[in-house]
C-alpha cells in the first residue's frame, strides 16, 4: 500500500476493466490495489491473463473487495441493472465511486446512487473518459473563454459501433434485465454528453426521437437511434445525436456556431493515444469571388502524457485526496453533469416508448 | 463565333455572374458570347469592371440577347421570381438553359420551366457545381459502386454563412418578391442536394422542419432552418441539414453508413479550386483494446484541371452538341435531379408554414 497514491479496486472483470487497471496504474496518482469477480478463478485468470502484477489482491466477491478498508477507490464496470446494489454498498463502505456509463437504468435509480454518496461523503464520477482529454479542455477554452464559436446553433453527434450478428443475441448491452438503455446508454451517453457539454451543461427543453432512426429488438432494447434536442428559447439551438449498433464506427462532434465552428471525428475515443486534435474553422470562410475558401480549417493538436482515462482516474484520486487530506467536502459538479446525461437519455427513451412523440423537461 | 464551341450568353449582372463568365471560358468546349443586363450601362460596367473580351456582345435588354441567333445557351443568375419568365423565354428562343439555384419558388413553377425546355427541345441544367466536381463522381463511385459505406443510416448536411446586419434589410434573398424561400433556396438546396445525392435520389417519405431551428423574419422568410428528412420504409435512412443566414460559414456533409462513413467540411465550396479531399472511414475502427483507433481516417484527394464550375458548363455544353450535331434528345436526368430536389425544399418550407408539423412526401 503506497503512502501518497489513492488505492483502486476494481468490482468485475468486464473487458474495458483492462483498459482502467492499466489506467490506475497510469495515472500518477492511484495504484491498482485489488480486483474481485464474482469467481475467484475468473478473477485469478483476469489477473494473469493480463499481467497484473502479483502483490495484486484477489478477491472471489464484491462484498470481500468492498470490505477491504486498503481500498480507497473503486471502479464499477458491471451491468448497468447492478449498479444501484453495488454502488450504494461500495459508498457506504466509504470508497470513492467510478461507475462506468450509463450510471443508471433511469434517474430515479441514479438518484439513489447519488444519495448514498452524498450522505457517506464519497465521491462520484462516471466513466465518461473524454471529458477528461487535454483536448476537451482545449475545445472548452475556445467554446467559453474565448468564444471563438459564438453561439451554438447547431450540434451533430454521432457514436457508432457496428456490432457482430453474435452481439444481437447474446450481449448483456442488448438484454432486458441487463442493460435495457441498449444503445441509447452505451454510445448515446457519449452524444448526449457532448451536446450538454457544448451547451455548457444547460438542459434542452424538448428532445424527440425521429422515428426513422429508431430500431429496437423484440424486447424494446434500442439498437439505434437518431433524436433530436431541442433549445427553443431565447437562444435557440438544434442538437442532432446517432448511435447505432448497425452504423459503422462513428464519433462525430460537428458544432457550428454564428462566429465559428469545430469537428472531430473521434472525440470520445481519440485516434492515437498520446495526441489528439480537432478542426477550428474560425476565421476560414469562402473568398470573395466564391472559388473557394481563404484557408481551410485549422487543425489543433492537443499533446497528452497519459491516455484520457487515466487523466479520468487521476481526476477522482485528486478528489479522494482532497477529502482525505484537507476534509474537503465531495465535488458537486461531476454527479451533476452524469444526472443531467441521465435525465436527457431518459427522455429520449420515453419519446422511442411514445412513438416519437416530443417529450419535454 | 467560334465553331466548335457552344456560345453562351449570361442573363444579367449578378455577383455570381462574374464566377460563372470565367467557368464559360475555362470550359473546353464554351465560349462567352454575350451578356445583358436592363441597363446598357450596367452591362458594358460589368464587362470592363470583370476584363471581360472587347469581343464580347454587350446587350441593354434581357430579349434583345434572346433574340441572338448565334447564342445557344444561356446562364440565368436572377431573382428566383423572375425564373419561370425569362427561362421559359430562353427555351422558346431555343436555348439552352443553365439555371441559377433555387431554380423555382415552387415545383409548380418548375413544371413551367421544365415543360417549355422539353417542348422546345432545350436542355435544362441548374447550378449545382458541386455535382460536377470530379471529387464528387469519385465519392460516388465509392457510395454506389464499391458500396464502400454499404447502407446510409445517416446523413448530417449544413451550408451555412452568417451575414451583415444590412443583407437581412436589403438583400433580394430575404425578399418576398424576389427570392422567397431564402435561406432554404440559397443554401438548403445545396444540402436537400446532397441528402438526396447520397441517397441516389431516392425521395424520403416524411419531412419535418425543427421548432428550435427554425427562424424567419417579420414577412415570413425563412433565414435559419434545420429540418430532418426521414426515410422511415424498408431501408431506414435518417437525414439531418442546418441552413442558416446566422451560423459561422459551413458546408459539412456526412455520411454514416453499415460498413464506413464519408466526410467533408467543404462540400458544395471546395476549400482549393484545383484540388478537393475527403475523408473516408473504412476499415478504420477502434483497437480491440479500445485505447485507440486502428487507423486515422484516410483523406482521399483528387485533383482538378478546371473548377467545378467550368465542368458544370462543360456538361451543358456537352449536351448542347449532342443535340446540335448527333439530334440526341435532351438529358431527362438533370432537370428530375432539379425536380426532386424542388420537392423536398417545398416540402420542408411547407412543414415550417405548418408550424413544423410533419410533411409526406
Amino acid at each position: 500500500m503506497a503512502e501518497n497514491l489513492v488505492n483502486f479496486g476494481i468490482l468485475g472483470c468486464a473487458k474495458i476493466a483492462i483498459k482502467l487497471a492499466r489506467a490506475i496504474n497510469l495515472a500518477p496518482n492511484s495504484i491498482l490495489h485489488a480486483i474481485a469477480s464474482r469467481s475467484l478463478e475468473k478473477a485469478k485468470q483476469f489477473a494473469l491473463q493480463n499481467g497484473l502484477p502479483e502483490t495484486i489482491k484477489i478477491y472471489g466477491s464484491y462484498e470481500e473487495l468492498l470490505d477491504d478498508p486498503s481500498i480507497e477507490a473503486v471502479y464499477l464496470p458491471l451491468p448497468t441493472s447492478l449498479h444501484v446494489q453495488w454502488t450504494v454498498l461500495a459508498a457506504q463502505k466509504k470508497k470513492h465511486v467510478l461507475l462506468e456509463k450509463p450510471v443508471a437504468l433511469d434517474v430515479g435509480d441514479l438518484d439513489k446512487i447519488l444519495e448514498a454518496c452524498v450522505t457517506n461523503g464519497v465521491q462520484f464520477l462516471d466513466g465518461s473518459m473524454w471529458l477528461h482529454h487535454p483536448r476537451t479542455m482545449r475545445m472548452k477554452e475556445l467554446l467559453f473563454d474565448s468564444n471563438l464559436v459564438g453561439h451554438v446553433d447547431f450540434i451533430h453527434s454521432t457514436s457508432t459501433a457496428k456490432m457482430p450478428p453474435e452481439f444481437f443475441e447474446n450481449n448483456i448491452r442488448v438484454k432486458q434485465d441487463m442493460d435495457a438503455l441498449g444503445v441509447l446508454g452505451d454510445l448515446g451517453w457519449y452524444c448526449v454528453g457532448a451536446v450538454l457539454w457544448a451547451k455548457n451543461y444547460e438542459l434542452p427543453n424538448v428532445v424527440s426521437a425521429l422515428p426513422a432512426g429508431v430500431t429496437t429488438n423484440s424486447a424494446g432494447i434500442v439498437l439505434s437511434c437518431t433524436a433530436c434536442l431541442n433549445y427553443d428559447q431565447d437562444h435557440k439551438t438544434v442538437a442532432v445525436i446517432h448511435c447505432s449498433f448497425f452504423s459503422y464506427t462513428s464519433m462525430d462532434l460537428s458544432i457550428t456556431g454564428t462566429k465559428g465552428s469545430l469537428h472531430l471525428k473521434d472525440f470520445a475515443i481519440p485516434y492515437q493515444e498520446g495526441s489528439a486534435f480537432f478542426d477550428l474553422a474560425s476565421p476560414a470562410t469562402f473568398m470573395d469571388d466564391q472559388t473557394g475558401w481563404n484557408a481551410e480549417t485549422e487543425k489543433v493538436v492537443v499533446d497528452n502524457q497519459i491516455p484520457q482515462e487515466a487523466f479520468m482516474v487521476q481526476e477522482l484520486a485528486r478528489l479522494a485526496q482532497g477529502i482525505k487530506k484537507c476534509e474537503f467536502r465531495p465535488d458537486n459538479r461531476w454527479p451533476e453533469i452524469s444526472r443531467k446525461t441521465q435525465i436527457v437519455v431518459d427522455a429520449i427513451k420515453k419519446s422511442i416508448d411514445l412513438d416519437c412523440k416530443p417529450v419535454y423537461l
